[in-house]
């Protein structure tokens, strides 16, 4: 790719300045390079900026000249804490760019970064980042992003040599929403995983043909999580893995078991009472999709 | 499929009785008819086989006279008391019998079956149901098996004519293992998917669209799941979803972002404890997989 499609010899666009030179943020800074922007770049250890100069970068003294090098300004950072002493180094030198803040953190955090960049005169888009370094400038990794829809429909493009992108809403926390979200249920997947290995490994069982098996099955997962969404959507709720009245009669066993071999059951206790308070409100019939309705209900 | 494969016209093979005729026994007895077995039903509530002799089965008046009629004796009730009180009516008749118990348990309850069988001179497998009766018959249900090989291997293509059939050794436990190890990987990934969809739709995300992207997201977990498997097995573990001092800077977000939302974040705050506690014994730069280190080990 070059930079054809987001600026012409103007240099207008086809500039940017990256903030932040760790493990992802010098792989962002290096795929501009490598596309050929010009390309600012700055880290706290100034040493970090080497290589991405060799490559052709231009290294800035302070985050300020960074920001000021560019229409657009791409930050990525360790944390919000991180980003918060960063920015207050560039205050009322930010006027007029276009802030893209790429460093994981809360809906919160965004919110409040917009709220200061529009203080200054800044228009702000929040990303996140969904994959790992070697991936950026590939469609395998994912960026959602959230916040001043017009600076996003300029910058589109730019954004778009950094991988997959997609657009979730003017709330700039949107993007660290879904973020948070994603994270949260692959966590809840590989941790659920992990305490059943270890059930698995007590009784004997080689832990890599389970996985193989386990990796089969949610391989198959994605349709019946399409039935559940809209049945949580629609508030009918059919028997997705069979009736609850059934589901629930194997749950005291797997308790049990996984409690008689010593594997922790926390998912599964609370599973099972969900289950047994849905039959005995009379929705045995329905599928597990239904315990939805009985969890709390967020503000 | 007709009985050729597993008998001719002595009638020694071709021939299966079915104990319990729920949703489930009625849809494995139905397929035994379909396929043109000499099928004999008993349930408790003698209506229910009505359909199935409509359909061409014979219908036994005890379950020990059901027991009698056939080499293989497939069982399919509500749950481990439901057998142990049917197989009390049956007792000394399952001499000489191979018994195929493929109700929902334990692995305490299949070797336990186990022992009843052996004690009697019959021979025992236990399996186990994964998939909804409609698919009885059809690849997409899968049955797990475990216990004597030779009546495994006797009564293999039988058994096949339910489902994709998986042998998992001589232990009568093993199928159980296998089953409620993967149900609880599920009851993981959908019980936190469930809470999380709290999260999305307090702050105003469509879940049926979330449930795409998730969908979306967990259909490109299979080799994730397959590098953690061996990382577990080797006990080296490459950081697979970024280094944990990495992956732990999002935590304290993820949580308080949950908190403030109402949403619960027990397994965020266990996964958050664990990690603190591998990045504290230096292992900050291993992936999410290492957390296995500190799981109870099961015994
Ligand atoms: N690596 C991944 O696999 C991955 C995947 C998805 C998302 N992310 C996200 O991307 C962001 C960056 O991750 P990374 O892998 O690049 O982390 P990293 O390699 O640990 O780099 C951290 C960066 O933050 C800077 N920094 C930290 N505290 C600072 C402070 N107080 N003031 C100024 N600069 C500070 C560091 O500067 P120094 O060089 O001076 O220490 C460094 O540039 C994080 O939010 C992370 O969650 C990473
Ligand atoms: N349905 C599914 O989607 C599904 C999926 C996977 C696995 N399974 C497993 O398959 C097994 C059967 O499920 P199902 O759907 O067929 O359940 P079901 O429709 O509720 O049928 C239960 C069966 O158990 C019998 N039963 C219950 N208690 C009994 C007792 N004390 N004595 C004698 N018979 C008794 C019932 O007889 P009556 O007719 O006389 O009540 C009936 O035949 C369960 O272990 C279940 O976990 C089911």
């Amino acid at each position: 790719m070059t930079t054809t499609s987001t600026g012409g010899p103007s240099g207008a666009v086809g500039q940017v300045s990256v903030l932040g030179l760790g493990d992802m943020g010098s792989a962002i800074a290096k795929a501009f390079v490598d596309r050929g922007y010009r390309t600012t770049v700055w880290n706290r250890t100034a040493s970090k900026s080497a290589p991405l100069v060799d490559a052709g970068a231009t290294a800035a003294a302070t985050a300020a000249e960074a920001v000021a090098a560019s229409p657009l300004v791409v930050v990525c950072l360790l944390d919000g804490k991180a980003v918060d002493e960063v920015l207050g180094y560039v205050d009322a030198a930010v006027a007029g760019k276009v802030l893209v803040n790429l460093t994981s953190g809360s809906p919160g955090q965004a919110r409040a970064n917009e709220r200061w960049a529009g203080e200054r005169g800044a228009e702000y888009l929040d990303g996140k980042i969904m994959g790992d370094p070697p991936y950026v400038g590939t469609p395998r990794i994912m960026f959602p992003f959230s916040g001043s829809r017009r600076a996003f429909d300029a910058h589109d493009s730019t954004l778009r040599e950094l991988g997959s992108v997609t657009y979730h809403g003017e709330d700039a926390g949107l993007a660290a929403v879904e973020f948070m979200a994603q994270v949260a249920v692959g966590y809840e997947l590989l941790i659920g995983y992990l305490h059943t290995l270890r059930l698995v490994q007590a009784e004997g069982v080689d832990v890599v043909e389970f996985t193989e098996r386990i990796a089969g099955s949610v391989a198959a997962y994605p349709p019946l999580l399409t039935q559940m969404g809209k049945a949580v959507k629609n508030g009918y709720y059919p028997p997705d893995l069979g009736p609850l009245s059934v589901q629930a009669a194997l749950m005291d066993d797997m308790i049990g078991h996984r409690e008689s071999i010593g594997v922790e059951a926390v998912r599964m206790r609370e599973v099972k009472e969900l289950m047994d308070r849905r039959i005995a409100d009379g929705h045995g019939g329905q599928g597990f999709s239904s315990l939805f309705e009985l969890l709390a209900r967020g503000r």
